[in-house]
């Protein structure tokens, strides 16, 4: 029997209308602002759909655009200004950054308190700690899918592959506070096939399409896939999946996969998330979540 | 053949020389405060031996002992002059605290630079982020422990059993920066003994003695045993060592031992650790170790 679908997109209605709630309840209306500088067109795309999402659930959105040109220290006054203005609940600077500004002097200028990426060290370190934290969307959203799954992570091991800031490292010790058993694998793994067929639980967070092979995969496990990748007519040959197959083939094709096999993992694994449609609509429905939880912290 | 004992005392002895010549290059005395409130007996021993280490390399080692009734506020007041006091390099405060202090209100209100515990959330971020900081004692000496065994960390399966903020997760993460492998292990494992027998390296900071027995340990693998444990009369029958056993038969009789089986581990690990003699000592030496660190990094 083929894998339950865990599908991303009703879990993300469900943690969109909880917002919904909270704002009703809080009776204000929380204020995102998201900082864009320069003009990448994917970062254009992200941005308008976060602003877009936080005025459909009763948040209120702004983007900041600035020229590709913006100064490190003008950027940094710009946070400043947001920090001590006591209107704005949530702050998040759109990534990547030119190559003129360091990142972390950005993310590290941030209020913790208004990080609603969990980006800060401030929020890492309580994260870590176990304590109350922003916590960064994306792994939060692993999470609420693999609640959604008929299954308790407590006890279970659960193997995430990939060490990344963003992804592997918190989700890791978000499975951590939920008492699973957790291993970390990342290039240097030796045999990753062994120690990733222990799992209950796998997260695949490795950005490499069709990573995780069914081999990889222990019968009955809980496959989470964060991967999302781009890919074209020239690896058509490792795709199973015949609508795949098809866009790929298709005149200047390409197609979004994750890092697991879909088509061949299904057949082994009892949960498994499609991509796209699985962990893609969590980030954007956590991120309104953090907002919220920001807003009600700080009034607090 | 039994396991090579890894001697804690040399390896420690190694990085004493090391703080002291890297005092002797910085051409001033970095200063330890060491903050302790209230006289828990086992506390003033710590304290002193920190702040005699401190004395014996070259560092000035200050002991600012307080009342057990000393207010929350007050001690707030104390660690915000510390924070401002320009010709002190390091701030450290005993714990456990007096029940009507909040530890965390204590520890976040130290400047993370001069954090020479490393339990401050900016510090613990920055560790699991892999940025520069200021990384807690024991975990730290586990690492230099490791580093004196004749195997390379990287690649290598890593089961840390013990998930404390002070020893199992900062562990981890110092472990998966060396690009080892790892596994966090708990008390809601699974058939933790199969999980363990996969490690080429076993860190045990458990709190429980005789924890880790033979079984659960790998032909060759590496044991760093963390735990240090009283055992009185009462349990002298799970001891293989004759010493510790007389010494437990003895009239009143007690006897400190580590998480590890330790004469039977012995028998099937490459390296060990004694408890005492192991992990013990390497605590104070990183501590020296941070002050010297922060003094620098802090005048640069």
């Amino acid at each position: 029997m083929p894998a339950h679908l865990v599908d991303g997109k009703r879990v993300a209605k469900q943690v969109e209308e909880e917002v919904a709630a909270a704002i009703i309840r809080l009776g204000f209306q929380p204020v995102l602002v998201v900082v864009r500088v320069g003009n990448d067109p994917a970062s254009e795309i992200y941005v308008r759909n976060k602003a877009r999402k936080a005025e459909e659930l009763g948040l209120r959105g702004d983007e900041r655009i600035f020229p590709e040109t913006l100064s490190e220290p003008d950027l940094l006054a710009e946070i400043d200004r947001l920090n001590r203005d006591q209107t704005v609940d949530g702050i998040l600077v759109q990534l990547p950054l030119p190559k003129h500004i360091d990142p972390h002097r950005v993310i590290d200028a941030i209020d913790p308190a208004k990080d609603v990426d969990g980006f800060h060290p401030q929020n890492v370190g309580r994260l870590h700690l176990g304590r109350p934290a922003l916590t960064p969307c994306t792994p939060a959203g692993v999470i609420r899918l693999l609640d959604a799954c008929d299954l308790q992570i407590e006890g279970k091991h659960a193997v995430v592959i990939g060490r990344s800031d963003i992804v592997g490292k918190p989700v890791a010790a978000l499975l951590l506070q939920r008492n699973a058993t957790v291993t970390i694998c990342h290039s240097r793994t030796r045999d990753l096939a062994a120690v990733a067929r222990k799992a209950d639980i796998v997260v695949a967070a490795i950005g490499k399409p069709f990573f995780v092979t069914a081999e990889m995969v222990k019968g009955g496990a809980a496959v989470i896939d964060v991967g999302i990748n781009r890919i074209d007519a020239s690896q058509a040959s490792l795709v199973a999946h015949d609508e795949i197959k098809s866009a790929l083939l298709a005149k200047n094709g390409h197609a979004l996969v994750g890092d697991v096999d879909f088509v061949r993992v299904r057949e082994v694994a009892a949960w498994i998330t499609p991509v796209p449609g699985g962990v893609g609509p969590m980030t954007i429905a956590m991120l309104m979540s953090n907002t919220v939880k920001a807003a009600e912290w700080r009034r607090r």
